[in-house]
């Protein structure tokens, strides 16, 4: 009988998660109930978000509890089926968290098993321009942050697999775009294969200088994927009416006291907008947003670069090193 | 000959104002030029701004150099005209500052000199309702603070001029509203005359706990003219998709370093939006803003309280009393 490794919360982390606040665990492969469709994980996407997921109520999402499978979107195989809409074989995005198989319950549920169409784009696609990160990029930057030609944008984590899109998608609305990185070679990565304008790397010398020197307009969109020391170089740089949309806050997820927030005098002497935003509160858009990224991507109009572990029981490992800022692209898994 | 008395910006205030940063003068009353008005300053208007403006490039508005007349506005009459659309006897609003006498210009100038109507609404009204402070309530509530029936708001300075007009207006709309004020006087005067479901008082004992308690179903909308310890306490009661608009920081105009900003992991996890705005950025909505106040001050839908000083000489010592909360309704001195 085959067995289902599943990798478990075993401790909350404090401050930066480490490999014993996890757990693997071997236990039989479930059997699907009524109405409900076995899957065999193929990818799974490890995401900033996930760090709050381990913490008890801090975070935007629900915490696990201890003991529970980490949480997680994947690409998937469909090896039985109770429900009329899945056949085995099937390629799915699934909610198929850390483990080997997953039983999932098809729609209404949420959030839902869906078929995936691999000819379209390859499978890690809909987990990367086609899945959560690109949605977030699409909605973020296009519906919630007021792109205007010839105005400046700032991207944290402009490797990443929200910033990297980001990037891509305000180059093709002509706006000066400046990307925040760490290191050289990301920097590099950004500018040459992305087509940001620029990419200051926040771990150099000078930082802030650089990053104003690279705005000589100031900034008038700041799309936040960071927070921390990248929004405290960023904030003094807005311009009147600049929008500042917080998609995540990575420099602040494994602090164990708040990091102080931006000053309000210069919020109101400028007119800034900030707005934190999720994207599961968008659902409406990302229809849309799937039909024009898939276009783009097969345009050639948008690059990514997924980061591929392989093997499952590596999945903690190189969840910390994500979020140390040591993947280059998209942090996937491969189930070996 | 006649003199015009003006008051002057001597130094620059450390911290809050003293007496000692304002200066009184007595020059000769100016002879208006080809196309100018010379009006006579019936009212003058004290607004929290104009701290800013005597700090050296710190706020939101254009600094006052050393030796400058205090800025303000004026309800006037127009003693000398060299202009078509201005005669002696007129009744105006004026950029007339903090002096006897003001030389104008008409429009196109700006901010414009324009006559008012005091059979519309009496000549305060238009330091008030009608005026900066009536348009900075419509529009910051109205435009973009989303109000939504049922929904929870809360207003610092809760029986200031902008305050106790956001409060009517929200009651008018049926929110739950909810005003701050110092002092057990102003929290009675915002239920029983301005309609406030209730009023907290910052200065008592357990503000913080007094605030949750009126806000049971946590706070939709904060339209803040206070910040600091006000919106400390505000922050971890707003509800997902809050709005904050910031129209004043009065109790920051004062600190000599910045207060801390709000925590950016809660405005991610509740989806919060924050924005800073200045009236003078919506032109186009003030016609409709002075029309609509105007009638519902006509209707009696709007009670409005002016906290008048007698005397120009008073003006700074008025002043100084309205950023340490004494004034109780919109701060005006009449010209004796």
């Amino acid at each position: 009988m085959a067995t289902n490794r599943r990798i478990l919360l075993k401790q909350r982390p404090k401050g930066m998660p480490t490999l014993d606040d996890f757990e693997l665990v071997e236990t039989p492969v479930p059997t699907p109930g009524p109405g409900e469709v076995l899957v065999r994980n193929r990818f799974l996407s490890l995401d900033p978000y996930m760090r709050g997921l381990m913490d008890a109520g801090k975070s935007y999402v629900t915490p696990l509890e201890l003991g529970q499978v980490m949480d997680g979107a994947t690409v998937a195989e469909v090896v039985a089926s109770n429900d009329a809409g899945f056949a085995p074989g099937d390629t799915v995005w699934a909610p198929g968290r850390w483990q080997d198989y997953a039983v999932c319950k098809p729609p209404p549920s949420r959030p839902p098993l869906r078929k995936i169409d691999t000819k379209l784009a390859p499978p890690t696609a809909w987990l990367g321009p086609l899945g959560l990160p690109g949605w977030t990029a699409y909605v973020g930057l296009l519906n919630l942050a007021e792109p205007r030609e010839g105005q400046t944008i700032v991207v944290s984590s402009a490797c990443g697999a929200v910033g990297g899109l980001v990037g891509q998608l305000a180059k093709s609305r002509a706006l000066h775009t400046v990307g925040i990185a760490g290191g050289q070679q990301k920097c590099a990565y950004a500018v040459e294969a992305l087509g940001f304008d620029q990419c200051i790397d926040y771990k150099a010398e000078g930082f802030a200088a650089a990053l104003a020197e690279a705005c000589p307009n100031g900034i008038d969109i700041d799309f936040e994927n960071v927070g921390g020391g990248i929004l405290q170089a960023v904030w003094p740089l807005l311009n009147m009416n600049a929008r500042v949309v917080v998609s995540g806050l990575m420099a602040q997820y494994n602090l164990t006291k708040p990091w102080p927030g931006p000053d309000l005098t210069w919020l109101l002497k400028q007119r800034i907008s900030i707005r934190g935003f999720i994207i599961t509160d968008h659902a409406t858009s990302i229809p849309q947003a799937i039909g024009d990224m898939a276009r783009w991507l097969a345009e050639g109009k948008i690059k990514t670069r997924d980061d591929i572990t392989v093997g499952l029981e590596r999945a903690p490992e190189a969840f910390i090193g994500m979020l140390h800022g040591k993947n280059f692209g998209k942090t996937l898994v491969e189930f070996a």
